[in-house]
């Protein structure tokens, strides 16, 4: 049996992994990562300093359902030069400036030509775009408006010295073993090249949280998923099609280090338990956040949540996508995550993760009337005053509502309770053999002696 | 198959109609209608120019459920004169002056007999009251308040020239057949005599209605009732009562012409997809409207919706029954009502009904991650901006949630779009064979040839 | 069959009920209740006055669920003296003085000694708490603070002239048949001591409700329990373990005196018919009131509600418990209840109870279309008005939902109608053969003679 008061100490947040998560950030930030090629593999590398993933390749041409696992992309150096050879616009300045996913290109061209391979942002003239063009073959690069604007009537020369080829796919994989098979999903894209926020934040969240679970008693086994965005999702469900039943709850973690209010976007359910579980935290975290019901726009749980899987997944994140002047710009860097927020992020992570671990159904032993909790040294023994200690409340509850019909989370939902303290109830009473785990009913009495 | 995007192009109002209602409205203003009589089948004959309407006749004494066909009422003249012989109350000046369904009188009365027998509205004293007695014989004489003051006392000669006595009760019918034997319930009340808005509004939408849609392809068949209310629901409900059960859908259409906000009254079911198809339109049109819950009191859908019946039959009126004040008043005239309101009533109507023809349950061919949408020419090229266009969006929808357990409805009312956007992602993946009728499952597989 | 006119004309309240119940209020007030005891007794002899009252008593250490009845407690006298022989705490004075259970103590202490066993309220210095030690063995003293400040340092002689013995605990039952077998149980708390809000107005209600309903044809049986508080009831509980199945609504009763809006916090299933018909009460009394949610906290309800019974048994209160100054201490006095307020406690009460009384399922012997029910002489005879009569909406409403899916009270709540126009309107058609009863359908037919 689960010795629940010692897993509480556990499952808490330690201080100081804000740095550390700001830390992998930072290290991860000058790669130029693409959906294939070796920005993902040296990504994975780094990321493999702090847990030990298992690498993935799926070769070129592998259909995954609906699609094909694409060409690797690598690239090495592009750049625009003016007539008198200067670099205006340098790859190894910024590697947004290539258009993710370009083909190779070297040739002269006019301004008009290269104006057809330019891409700006007019309303934040500063800043370099993200884009990409994975599934059209197409060159281009990125730039400041400003530097834009600058460009002259003359002949340039345009370079972008990558391969498109034949190779693989690469994700990262990691698997922690709980006391049950059933698993709980926890995916992160590692697609986007040099943008903090999205979403180096939510690979070093991820990473973190695999990190700290290693260390925790689970009930729950863990899937930690580093994919390529869309693609990697949809290969890694093509490869694993009938293992997929076994994840119970799942996150998509992106933008969690800016300083924003949560936002939690619903799985297509709507309110499984992972959604029940993470509302309840942001709830009585009395933090302000925000909700959004679930559509299939976004990241991967576009693909965990289409019809054929459902899975119960959801996603948090801060800000949500485009809803930052600096998502998908090169002003989504060092600068826009904070420590803090990704301290606060990971805690609340933590804490949603830990309702799901503790969310059983438990069953009252004398359900007839309440148990004499005072002889047992649970309750207060003056009567007469007005209010009860809230863990008292909290044990009424718990024994008024396990009839097996309520969780521990359907209990704290109905009570308004923090599910911490119902969880505190139900150990308390379960001590004094007032209330059993459903799961361990008709199992060995040697589950019931209190640890 | 339904080749859906030319459905579209057939099932948009066109512009003339509030003129060709109006214009049929007057023609049938200056009729006297009652439940029973010349007047009914003097409107029908003019609704009959527009549409081959099939005229019904009852005979007076038939056993309807509960209640008897009454006997048949036809007027001439009515009049009350003053001792000059002077006509004050005068029925050719307005049909509305007599009490509709009185019996014959010819006879001198005191200014007191006479008042007994007198209806005015003093709150509107310029305004002539609406009042009938049909089921207790009467006599009586409707006029404004100004005139019934200046009554003096004494002697009157007071005459209806009307007969009451067997005959028939008159209605008209008319059946459009569609692609299924599955019916659309339209009924109107014939039975106001000139009222425009309550109900000349409701018998032209009607009409023009019916007129429409005979040129559109349709899905389902539609029957269009031109009945005198309570009873001619009754009469015909009774008449039908083995072919009832074909009736999916319907709408009572009254006061459709004056120029207050639309307002729906939901079906005793609440939820019938009728229910939804309406406000999902009205929802959509950026236009204000109300919602009514159902009551069983109002126009005739208190007996679609008795529980015997229980039809899915709501009302789409303007400003309800009793709400305005020229309501059931010689104001109820041809300045109330307006050809733009008329209009914009005829396209909620003719929106709502493409609702339910094109609401359907289809599957999605590719339910396992989303299909690769972008080399079907479906999706954008470019990766990285923040908004999807919205077409690609509802296909996400559609897909997303076709898995069987989800109409168009459905999916739009989730979604929050446009039904016709969602009808339209429906049609291009249709055609990409990424989606199916699920209705056409299992059928010839010619059935799945786009057109 | 019920006759249910004269059924109206019993069910409701009598003028001077108020009055009634504050004088036996006032007869209750010196009396010094514990869990046990004389004062029990004392207190349901009273009652007893009025009612027929049965008396059980059920002898020390009886096993009852997982508690056991406890010893006897009863006190001839207790205080605290001076150096000068003067009492300056007299349980003569006030019975709350003593820690209520307190176990005998005669002995001189030191002020240090003493104020380990005093209890006083330093926010309100004039009043006198309520305390007690039920399941610990203390001995105590309560006192204005005021009085406890004015205490030197000096030796004090204590004493508690108390037992606490092997004997019994006693409570009062009293059962009035009805038609049905089924029960509505009324119970209220007896423990509680010179506190007039609490308990004596619960008291008092119950006893002239049970005198009141004795006078009533009653379709169900009633079982009033006058019990102190939680072991009372849990004690009742295990005795009629069989027969529990039988309570199919019930109300505990307290705090009815105070002038505060009504209060009435729901059963644990949270939408039982006692929910429903008391809420319905409520909100057409015109009078603000409360609700609040169920919670494992307050009187017996905890216990009626625990999940081994789960009856559907709410509170119908004034101001909550804790949300009034003057609870549990001195001054929840005779001036603290009103006649008023105990009246108007009562009428509600008893219209709730002709909620469920009446609340039945009726079918519709004519559910095709309306009946005519003009003919019948139940409605207007005039056309074209635009408001019906309350009646004839009433009437409609009862026919438009008698399908046997909807009973009275549902049907009250959809149309927003007042109960007893509902029922009324029920009669009526029952009358005139349009509604039958659905529980007497295929009984003799001798219940359908109108009465």
């Amino acid at each position: 049996m689960i010795a629940p008061i010692s897993l509480d100490d556990d499952w808490q947040a330690h201080p100081a992994v804000g740095d550390a998560m700001y830390s992998l950030v930072r290290d991860l930030y000058p790669i130029c990562r693409s959906i294939t090629g070796d920005g993902v593999r040296e990504t994975l590398r780094l990321v493999g300093r702090h847990i030990p993933l298992t690498i993935r390749e799926v070769a070129t041409g592998t259909k995954v359902f609906d699609w094909m696992v694409p060409k690797e992309w690598n690239i090495r150096d592009a750049y625009v030069k003016d007539a008198s050879g200067a670099r205006i616009v340098d790859f190894n300045h910024s590697n947004l400036h290539v258009l993710n996913y370009s083909v190779p290109v070297h040739q002269k061209v006019s301004l008009a030509e290269l104006k057809e391979h330019l891409f700006t942002l007019p309303d934040r003239p500063d800043w370099i775009p993200y884009r990409t063009s994975y599934y059209k073959e197409n060159w281009g690069f990125c730039l400041s408006h400003k530097r834009y604007e600058e460009l002259k009537e003359r002949e340039y020369e345009v370079c972008v010295d990558s391969t498109l080829e034949d190779g693989h796919l690469t994700f990262g994989e990691f698997f922690l073993d709980g006391e049950s098979p059933d698993e709980i999903l926890i995916s992160c894209h590692v697609c986007h090249p040099s943008l903090c926020n999205d979403n180096l934040s939510g690979i070093a969240l991820s990473t973190m949280l695999a990190q700290h679970l290693s260390r925790c008693r689970r009930r729950y086994s863990y899937r930690f998923l580093f994919v390529p965005g869309t693609i990697g999702a949809i290969t890694w469900l093509a490869l694993n099609g009938t293992n997929v039943h076994r994840i119970k709850h799942g996150l998509v973690v992106a933008l969690v280090g800016d300083t924003g209010n949560l936002t939690y976007k619903k799985s297509r359910r709507g309110s499984a338990d992972v959604d029940r579980a993470v509302l309840h935290v942001l709830e009585h975290s009395g933090d302000p956040y925000n909700v959004l019901e679930f559509s299939p726009y976004g990241y991967d749980e576009r693909q965990y949540c289409s019809p054929g899987f459902n899975l119960a997944v959801g996603s948090l994140t801060r800000t949500p996508y485009g809803k930052y002047p600096q998502y998908h710009t090169s002003a989504d860097d060092l600068t826009l995550v904070k420590p803090g927020a990704l301290a606060d992020s990971f805690s609340k992570y933590l804490e949603a993760l830990f309702v799901l671990e503790r969310n059983s159904v438990y069953i009252n032993q004398n359900p007839k009337c309440e148990p004499q909790l005072g002889r047992r040294g649970l309750y207060r023994e003056m009567g007469g005053v007005a209010d009860g200690r809230e863990i008292e409340l909290a044990m009424l509850w718990v024994l008024n509502l396990s009839d097996g019909g309520y969780s521990l989370l359907d209990i704290a939902e109905r009570a308004g309770l923090p599910f911490r303290l119902v969880a505190r109830a139900a150990d308390l009473l379960t001590k004094s053999d007032l209330l059993k785990d459903a799961s361990s009913i008709g199992k060995s009495d040697t589950n019931d002696v209190p640890t």
